[in-house]
């Protein structure tokens, strides 16, 4: 081991038992981002963030406004020959309520059994002291960190970064980076590292379907009066086989054939099917059954109705014909669909098969965004588990959120970058409900393996040059 | 004309100024029934029409005890070997509100240009007086009215008769007749008589769809877990076809093929559609094309969804998987359906459709009722148009309802009898809205025509024997 890492280990040796009081200190500060009550909080949040960046040695320091909330830009540049990181992470917090459900005040943190309980602890207040922690340990040797690191901290996250892409493309230049890490995220389980590599994108659309000017008597007018609701049926099912399978036209176009890689990557993630399908109250998966189920659930497209309605929704009996009826439909998708794209194939698709009588109307919803896959052989992967590795005493495997997380996907299309989760978030930390928490020892834990990261890339700068930009 | 029932038209028009007074009493009596701190006015309301009755000179008048509401039942036993009519209609109204459209209060009728307004002044306190006042005219030449008459008048038809059925069943030898007569009910238009002959039934169900215990998050378990909505739209789509025909296996089967004499019946009722699209903001009919949509209003059976519901209705994007999805749906019936088998056939159909991963359940809905059609040759409608023809200048045409009347069905399968609706309320008076009222003129003109009716059935007793009990 060279000695600046073991040093860099020590210093966390030293350091950790402070580690749980910074954060306590950190959650303190009620940094709510969707409550315009909170906005003090927001700034004071900021002010602290960036005060324990200078205070852990950053170069320089800048709480700059956006549009919404402040970022916080810190930089440690080194020496231009270094690889260079853009490690991001938020301040902001989703809201506390219901508050009578926590155990102790959601930011009056309280450390019971070994994890400290308040709002923010573990998403993502912990995952920015980590890194920040991982850096200033990782100076121990020399007084600097071992490459070149930049931190773009963001006050928006829990209400969906709407100014970070702008953000990003204005400060393209001053966020330039080799590799962006992001330190908001998770690990599979207690103890069971493993590296997020893949999100899925989401696209969807409203469906509004009109009938006849008001709610009619269908003793009156059933029979010679276009059916809202009825015509709504027609157009979902069409959307969708019954197996699964999705009909809109040009939808799996863009859709890559699943390598076998991709495919012994998700079948090797532990099997957890039986405790799954019990919480949900199932007795099997359902599905397209060309994929398995982790396959649909991660790495396959989706269209679900969200929601739909129309007509009479109350108790027992009542014969009107409604006078308009609507549904929401959204669309996980996969790397090569364009969210664009999907919402044009919905479209065109919906109106075709409008039945008649009615006037349909389809509207885009807000919230688009790209799916993120990050190649299952990029080198800095090998790194970041052989660095977690050995803080875990247990390799990390390849994991997938089926969900959407815009970030990793706007750091690869607006800054050009690879973005690699390397966050130490449990399962269990009980984000955004009441009582979330963080372990103390994994405070130690993340910051060992995030130094480790910091030495491994020093090591082998030419990791970091597969980006898509060469 | 025979003396008598010239006796009887003098005795209208020296009794008619006094008829709008009368139904203004009656209207100030407000006999609510659905609601509970009303229950007073509806004894009330009994008690006057009773002594209505008295003072008309009924051999027998008794306020009789139902299962909900008390029933009047009066009687005029002139002569065995005369035939009986049994004349229904109801004491109670619908609720006021919203009190602040009403332009005088509802419960304090007020004559405003030849208009009697106030709730309940057309349906059906109108109706009851007139066949009252009828009754006591063609009583005028011998101190009796020239046929038996019985009145049978409930309390409980604006919350749907719930216990009509059983008050038939168990005074069937007490409301024994040769023809039901219905004053409850209306013409086609002000000044154009007409004559109900039949109406639709009714037979519905409520599908409910469930999948996992919980709404789920569609990026964690779309494309693993069924989707109840979408499962729902492809149940709900395959009841109809987009063309409107009803693809429920065994729907039609008891479905008679319409008589020309029932289409050229239907094609003669004076044409509004110009009027009701515009009304309607629609610029045609839709529907299943073998019929017209007159045709398919009144002497087809339908089937519509009034309502379906499941996930997320608010603004906005909401990427859930929904637990569950439900639909009420109901059928307009035509005589030779059967609502059990109507609601037997759709739970077949729908569970033999259910797709997978769903748990679908099929509750029938209460409130269903068999059609009723009158035979467009039965004699007695020929007495009744001359009979009408005579008080209005104009002879009536027979029309349909496509709604649901249960009476009418009622006295048919339990009594035994025909029912011939006989009742003048207009389509402007308003009924179950604001502003309700009756026309004074109205009053006179069908007291006119019911006293014909009485004096042509008394003439022509054998017309009453077309009965399906024979």
């Amino acid at each position: 081991m060279p000695d600046a890492l073991q040093a860099a280990l020590n210093k966390i040796d030293d350091q950790a038992p402070q580690y749980a009081d910074d954060l306590m200190e950190f959650v303190r500060v009620q940094s709510v981002s969707t409550d315009a009550a909170h906005r003090v909080d927001i700034d004071a949040a900021a002010e602290w963030v960036a005060a324990r960046l200078r205070r852990a040695g950053a170069d320089s320091v800048a709480v700059m406004p956006s549009a919404g909330h402040p970022v916080v830009v810190a930089r440690w540049q080194v020496d231009d020959d270094l690889p260079t990181v853009v490690i991001y992470g938020h301040y902001d917090v989703q809201p506390p309520e219901p508050l009578e459900l926590w155990k102790s005040p959601p930011f009056e943190p309280e450390i019971r059994d070994g994890k400290i309980y308040g709002r923010g602890a573990s998403d993502d207040k912990a995952g920015v002291l980590i890194a920040i922690q991982a850096v200033e340990a990782s100076a121990a040797a020399t007084g600097r960190p071992p490459i070149n690191v930049t931190f773009l901290l963001e006050g928006e996250e829990e209400i969906g970064s709407p100014n970070l892409p702008d953000f990003l493309a204005e400060h393209r230049d001053l966020l330039a980076a080799d590799l962006a890490i992001s330190a908001d995220g998770g690990i599979f389980g207690v103890g069971i590292p493993s590296l997020t590599v893949g999100s899925r994108g989401l696209a969807g659309v409203e469906v509004a379907v009109h009938g006849a000017n008001a709610d009619l008597h269908s003793g009156m007018y059933g029979g010679a009066v276009a059916n809202p609701a009825m015509a709504l049926a027609h157009i979902l099912s069409s959307l969708q086989a019954a197996s699964g399978e999705v009909l809109v036209e040009g939808f799996y176009d863009d859709v890559p054939v699943l390598t076998p890689e991709l495919r012994a990557a998700v079948a090797a993630i532990p099997d957890e099917d039986d405790v799954e399908l019990a919480a949900l109250g199932l007795s099997d998966w359902w599905g397209d059954e060309r994929f398995t189920a982790q396959e649909r659930r991660l790495l396959r497209p989706t269209l679900e109705v969200n929601g739909m309605w129309g007509g009479y929704q109350g108790a027992g009996i009542k014969t009107v014909l409604p006078s308009e009826a609507q549904a929401k439909i959204t669309c996980r998708l996969v790397v090569g669909q364009d969210p664009d794209e999907i919402i044009s194939a919905l479209k065109r698709h919906i109106e075709r098969v409008a039945p008649g009588g009615v006037t349909v109307t389809v509207t885009p919803l807000a919230g688009k965004g790209r799916a993120y896959q990050m190649p299952l052989d990029h080198p800095v992967l090998e790194l970041a588990g052989a660095a977690m590795g050995a803080a875990y005493g247990r390799e990390p495997f390849p994991v997938w959120t089926g969900g959407t997380v815009p970030v990793a996907e706007q750091f690869y299309s607006v800054l050009g970058t690879w973005c690699l989760y390397y966050a130490f978030g449990e399962p269990d930390n009980g984000l955004h409900a009441p009582n979330e928490f963080f372990r103390v020892s994994t405070l130690k834990q993340g910051t060992q393996a995030t130094t480790r990261l910091f030495f491994a890339i020093a090591a082998n700068p030419g990791a970091l040059q597969d980006g898509h930009s060469d």
